[in-house]
């Protein structure tokens, strides 16, 4: 059964109205009025009005995929509103702020978390938050310890055996660093990271049907989860990079069932 | 028959002289002075002086090729110094660059299009221009209706019937919003939005033969200017992806042939 | 024989303080306190402590790949502070920034050029550096001579036939402009060029295995140090993208010895 449009309204003006309220209650100060085609046929009217009040997935997950996706396209303004939105509305905590900066950095690159960690800073600043410590990483620092670590969190978050481990990537960047220090990590659950890797492998086009398929077959996410963190996402990378995550959500569901 | 090198100079003063005269006009300022590789090998010399003067496309649609890029690729003075050229020659009005946010912000993604939007703004202040009202979106809200239209847009637009409609993603973000209410908007044609959808679409690698094919196919665009388009892109996104968009325009012509 | 873990820490202490060290070493400035997981966690543990130390690059080859990343990620900061290390360290000259900067534009577009641009300019501002002249482009501009050395110098490089020369970008764009005035410019080596443009390719995933092969063949990098780039490209770009390339290597690698 074709899936329904949720989120329908009488006419424009309701459509505009409640659009703003929605800009307000996510973006915690107050929306843009009836200026030009961007804001009215887009922002509000859409992105608004028909994408954040949909059923099915939460306000806060869906937080994760527009930090992940607005931290990706070098736009410094959205990034900046985005993470001080997140915080300010209490959907995520500084803490929580924190350990994405570190997960993103890893999915995303450095770089681009340098990004995240300075806005992250400025919104805590503003709105007047202070740190209490945190998790630095998990002893021990043995080597083989922490690769065997990498091995078995592979196994569990990607549900399939880990990768042949026979490049310098694979072994110190893959599973020792990767999966066996970050994605082990407290403060995000393994759900969480799901969804923020998810979305950064579809930004690069790279392992997001491995992402899916685990997110499905772990039951950590549901098929109708994934449907929406994909409309959401192709609003926030573009319609293109949506289609092409819409494809490989419908395979990985089909490779689960099989 | 192999292309011609359509711009050729008698020698390197002639060149640097044709590549500032040629940036000035594009650009609506002075060009650099003889400064370093950069400007002198790249900018002046190639870009300016081989790239932007080339016949067989004009140079209002190289506008569609320039913006779509710059606005993808997180460079603010580029982006800044584009956009405020485009209208300030006259090549752009400013409600034709509103229309463009609107359709750059799906196709890429709505946090670049809020830079986009920062710059057309800062542009159309320091030039002096109004807006003197503009196109919401069409009527009526109506889903199944809204739905419709964007089935029957979709095949007139892509040349081939409309996707299976069995996701959330393909209903509501594709069919409904992207071709039900965007595509079908006014004010840009449905050729300058092929360039601008190719162009996206080339940046993603996503559905990017489907574009060329259906630009061929509608008589929207000749082989000929899809060449010329993937020169411009190349410039402004990188050989590499440049090379990639050749290879898909090829690829649609073949089959537009079979 | 897998790849140990060549930079193994005895207590938490110590690798927080060889990372420190690292950074202080390859940024020309003190790094960041303990302070947050991005920091403690990520830049300063694995980054410096783990990644920039490791043999088998020397950190002048790591500069490249670093600077490259930076530029593509749209993030200022670490593009501002990049650059300037770099310049500062004593590991890149101006005049090979220079030059860096104009076959970046090449690789990754003209847009990303222009910050890079700026920042080099900044950092050789601020350290108080001058320009002695510069190389402009190889004479002569007769196109069908520049063609020919175009064809030539991609025989040389891809360690391949040059491409059919059937379209506008391959003939004008690729042989003539890239191939025949970029890439056989001095001051930058053909192996140090080869590691930005693997990096590029990597980033739009075109053309990647192509330069993995060609590096390989003509024997400019190993399959240890191209090991060394991909754990180094994964932290800059992200592990996605990371293991893609990682895969690329390891498949030039089995062509090369076929």
């Amino acid at each position: 059964m074709p899936p329904e449009a949720d989120m329908t309204y009488e006419s424009r003006d309701e459509r505009l109205a409640a659009g703003r309220a929605s800009y307000e209650a996510v973006m915690t100060y107050p929306g843009p009025g009836p200026t030009k085609p961007y804001y009215d046929g887009g922002v509000v009217g859409f992105v608004f009005a028909e994408m954040w009040p949909r059923p099915g997935l939460s306000r806060r997950d869906r937080r994760w995929v527009t930090l992940t996706c607005v931290a990706t396209m070098g736009a410094h303004i959205p990034t900046q509103t985005h993470f001080h939105a997140a915080l300010n509305s209490g959907d995520c905590t500084l803490e929580e702020l924190d350990e994405f900066t570190l997960f993103f950095g890893t999915q995303c690159g450095w770089p681009r978390a340098q990004l995240v960690d300075q806005y992250v800073e400025q919104a805590a600043n503003e709105i007047g938050l202070q740190r209490h410590g945190f998790e630095r990483w998990a002893e021990p620092c043995d080597p083989d310890v922490r690769h065997a670590r990498g091995r078995a969190a592979y196994e569990a978050i990607m549900c399939a055996p880990p990768p042949v481990n026979d490049t310098v990537f694979r072994r110190v960047g893959y599973l020792d660093y990767l999966y066996g220090e970050v994605w082990t990590r407290p403060v995000l659950t393994r759900r969480e990271r799901r969804i923020i890797a998810l979305c950064g492998a579809a930004i690069v086009q790279q392992e997001a049907e491995a992402h899916a398929y685990a997110a499905l077959k772990s039951g950590d996410l549901t098929f109708e989860e994934l449907q929406e963190i994909v409309l959401h996402f192709a609003v926030y990378c573009g319609w293109q990079s949506g289609a092409l995550l819409d494809d490989i959500i419908v395979a990985a569901a089909e490779r689960v069932a099989r």
